[in-house]
């Protein structure tokens, strides 16, 4: 049988809320469990779901794996909050708020060591390749965010540059999501590296889309604040292209927005994304969207299963693709 | 062959100085280098060679995992250099001092993944064992990390609790390091047990060596400046057994002492040691050690090798043990 995504989603909330991963003392997985608590997509563990329900129906099987993935993005939130001295995530304190630094690094170890339980319960003859695939994935996800750190501090950042750091910090974790519930479902090694590269353009498609209704998303759908990017001059592909693309006259004020220290935020909001409009970066960055659908596309293609069998991920390509308001 | 402690060590040096482990990008990987470089004793990889050189002689089989648990020692050092906020080790700046937290933080994450990279190359027979070995060996390193920081504030911190922390946060490691070592070279399962157990009873016995050395080491020969442990009140096995057993006169001194904002340090350390004298906690620490001792002689006597080869561990033994000036 397939499953809906909602029904995914569910099983995924039902596993998660039995907080099987909690151990003594409970001091040290209180942040875990915080952090876990504060809903989310659950993208990643319902896309090791998904893709193990291509080939087969006992999801059960892959569901510690799976839950395990999640610890895992979870863990690298904690220590990002750190890194980054966010305040909020989703609306709630960041962990390192709430208690304090050290008690964020170390849960993070604990639930990096947790995930890495956890990913590992899956039958022997796939443990190799599972460890493997996990430990390319985790040192790709820490260089993603050490370029991410350094980007801040350079004002040379490409178009390039930062789509390889987005690939790495966002995508090569919905990659191996995806690679690890094909794997160890038996599908052909071709096939489950074709799904690597499906959901690596995936996650090139959601971190473009976010960048997006940053400046473009109607707030009460995309649920943050609007400009958050353009206030903080995060170089997202956007700013980049605008960049690189503007006229000599608006490349000179884009430029003054970036220095100026003080400033009205809706001010600066309203002037950079009229350069954005003038420069016809809505349309780019549309464009380099539906370049990397098109890729996910063509990867899905490689995929040996009945097409109605793809369904849901299909179903999910719209839906991260789609969210243009 | 048997190898000598000196020849493994300096293995362990020559495979250490082709920095196999570093990646791109360099920036993350230099604070793993940094602090890889400093020397140290190499304690734990050379357990690892000498356990396996208990059954086989083909260390170089084992080399790749070796450095991967003396770099997972480092990661937990990176980390809990930035928990302690400490300013020196080994008389070299910290990495988060010499950079700042953040690369601390991140390249010490990299270096967790570096280190299950390196620990995992191990024949496929030994893999599944390998992981669930060094995942509850990680994870108890973590925890007692966790009782490390949550003690600092609490006053009722017993001797068994004490003893149960350093035993997690420092024996723990050892075990496994030897345990390592032993499963891979084949040794049947109450074998590569037996030398888990002595491998933390051999870990008790340095840290309480540590401890002791702190109060009565000589300067010169342990390297450390002396009465560290006194002046920061750190509850280390002797404070509270001193606590515990000193004369209701010398308890209101000893407890005078440690509320004391201000104080000479000289004038501390003496005025506490000369309480430690009264109270014999000196013959109490030795006598707990000499206790550790026996009981990792009789985890060693359970390994069914010809006795010549264990010759080497108890050299080690009695290096880390005898260490009283």
């Amino acid at each position: 049988m397939m499953y809906t995504i909602q029904e995914l989603r569910d099983r995924v909330k039902a596993e998660l809320d039995k907080q099987a991963y909690v151990e003594e003392p409970y001091s040290l997985f209180e942040p875990i469990k915080y952090i876990m608590e504060d809903g989310g997509k659950r993208l990643r563990p319902v896309l090791t779901l998904m893709a193990y329900n291509l080939y087969r129906d006992d999801i059960e099987k892959v569901m510690t794996s799976a839950i395990g993935i999640e610890i895992f993005h979870n863990y690298t939130l904690l220590h990002d909050d750190v890194m980054d001295d966010a305040e909020l995530r989703r609306g709630r304190q960041t962990a390192h708020k709430k208690w304090n630094n050290n008690v964020a690094i170390l849960s993070g170890d604990a639930a990096a060591i947790t995930a890495y339980k956890q990913i590992e319960a899956v039958d022997d003859i796939y443990l190799r390749r599972t460890i493997d695939g996990f430990n390319q994935v985790a040192m790709d996800v820490c260089k993603g965010q050490q370029y991410d750190m350094e980007f801040e501090t350079r004002n040379d950042v490409t178009a390039e540059e930062y789509l390889h750091m987005i690939y790495l910090k966002t995508s090569v974790l919905i990659a191996g999501s995806i690679r690890h519930g094909a794997l160890v479902a038996g599908a052909p090694e071709n096939e489950y590296n074709a799904l690597y590269d499906f959901g690596g353009y995936l996650g090139l498609v959601f971190q473009l889309q976010d960048d997006y209704l940053d400046v473009y998303g109607d707030v009460a759908e995309f649920g943050k604040k609007i400009g958050g990017d353009i206030l903080s001059n995060k170089k997202t592909y956007m700013l980049i292209k605008a960049l690189e693309l503007a006229s000599p006259a608006d490349k000179a004020l884009l430029q003054e927005w970036l220095q100026k220290k003080e400033f009205d935020p809706a001010e600066k909001i309203r002037a950079v994304t009229e350069i954005y409009d003038r420069t016809g970066i809505r349309e780019v960055a549309m464009a380099k969207i539906d370049d990397y659908m098109e890729k996910s596309r063509e990867a899905l293609a490689k995929v040996n299963v009945p097409e109605e069998r793809k369904e849901r991920f299909r179903e999910m390509t719209e839906y991260i693709g789609g969210r243009r308001k």
